[in-house]
């Protein structure tokens, strides 16, 4: 399929509660990018993380392949280290073939899920 | 009324919960592509589905009437086959007319829902 | 204020339910287009609705004066009729100024509420 | 990292609850404009609150340091004076560096939260 999206994202939010009322996976707090390769070739990804009050970490590598979607949790990233919770942040995509960002939260710190998404801003 | 929108569209989300905790059609778990084609001509649209680890399956084709809106639910999708519930997904909308494609999902696996929503990604 | 925006939007999603669980005028189910007119002109602006099986409706008329914003119920719109409840619809604005538009819901169909919003699509 | 976004950004929806059930800071019902300033500049943004029937209020005045993200609660600008809480607004962004901005609001009126979010409004 043609190429489709950009290289450079950027999500301006970005907060993992520490709690949840639920144990389930799918259900634990967590903040998701989703992101889509439609092109031929393996897309390589760095993420780049900002907070408040520190330099920015990074890059965390990733690998989305041609034509594959990952959901990527941050509550998953480990290298060069893990999100800290409870701590508001960003985050930077840049790849080297085009790709779509789409960001989305779930919320359980109540005994019910809140949900928010929104797609990431594209760079031009 | 004048062409507006685009051709091509992709939404990096995508998750159906197989749970819902309501059985009302409106309330039952779903994700939902709306489409608007404000031209006098029926859009021709193909929907390929992107996963994380098998090939994208598709076409999938619908009409939007001229003049019309339709709200598409994943969930009703059958030829080529069924969308696979609890398993991570993108979309691309490809259309022989403008459109504007609106992604939304109603998770209903709590007693309570939660909505998402997002205009989808505008392909150049 | 220099003018910010564009003359021409749209959403593709659109449903009001008719059920709330909640009687206060603010926790009623509801859609909001939130318009934003940043220029010292007042903001003509025309609304129409499109439906999944049958011809828009529309125009309907508003004006957002200058410097100010404008919360637009979808579910007080009358003339030239209501927009019916429980019915999948979208819609288009056409400003004669650059206008912001950003599209909201409450649905507030079970005893908790649940929120979506998302910018609309501005047209070229 | 090479500058990401753009100077001038709006966001039309605009609303605090002014009740919530929940009294812990982060569960309380708020708006909050996350901004990503990716340059090695300080960013130095005015915001600008527009109303229904009054007049705009500001330049509210904040900064943005170097590869620093401010997620700035509404809920907690003061000078030259507080938003109103129970009140539709809308708010400009305008920076002297690119910066990318994302809105959230979490409702917290009912005893179960509800979320909503969107990228701001990125003006040309």
């Amino acid at each position: 399929m043609d190429a489709l999206g950009r290289k450079r994202w950027a999500i301006a939010e970005g907060y993992i509660p520490s709690e949840s009322s639920l144990s389930d996976r799918t259900l634990i707090s967590h903040e998701t990018a989703c992101i889509l390769n439609v092109t031929d070739r393996d897309a390589h990804v760095t993420v780049t993380i900002f907070f408040a009050n520190r330099e920015p970490v990074g890059p965390y590598r990733l690998t989305v392949a041609a034509r594959r979607t990952l959901h990527l949790r941050f509550n998953d990233l480990e290298e060069p280290q893990p999100v800290p919770r409870d701590t508001d942040y960003a985050s930077v995509f840049e790849s080297d073939v085009p790709i779509v960002v789409q960001h989305t939260r779930m919320d359980s710190r109540r005994a019910e899920i809140a949900l928010l998404s929104t797609m990431a801003y594209a760079a031009e």
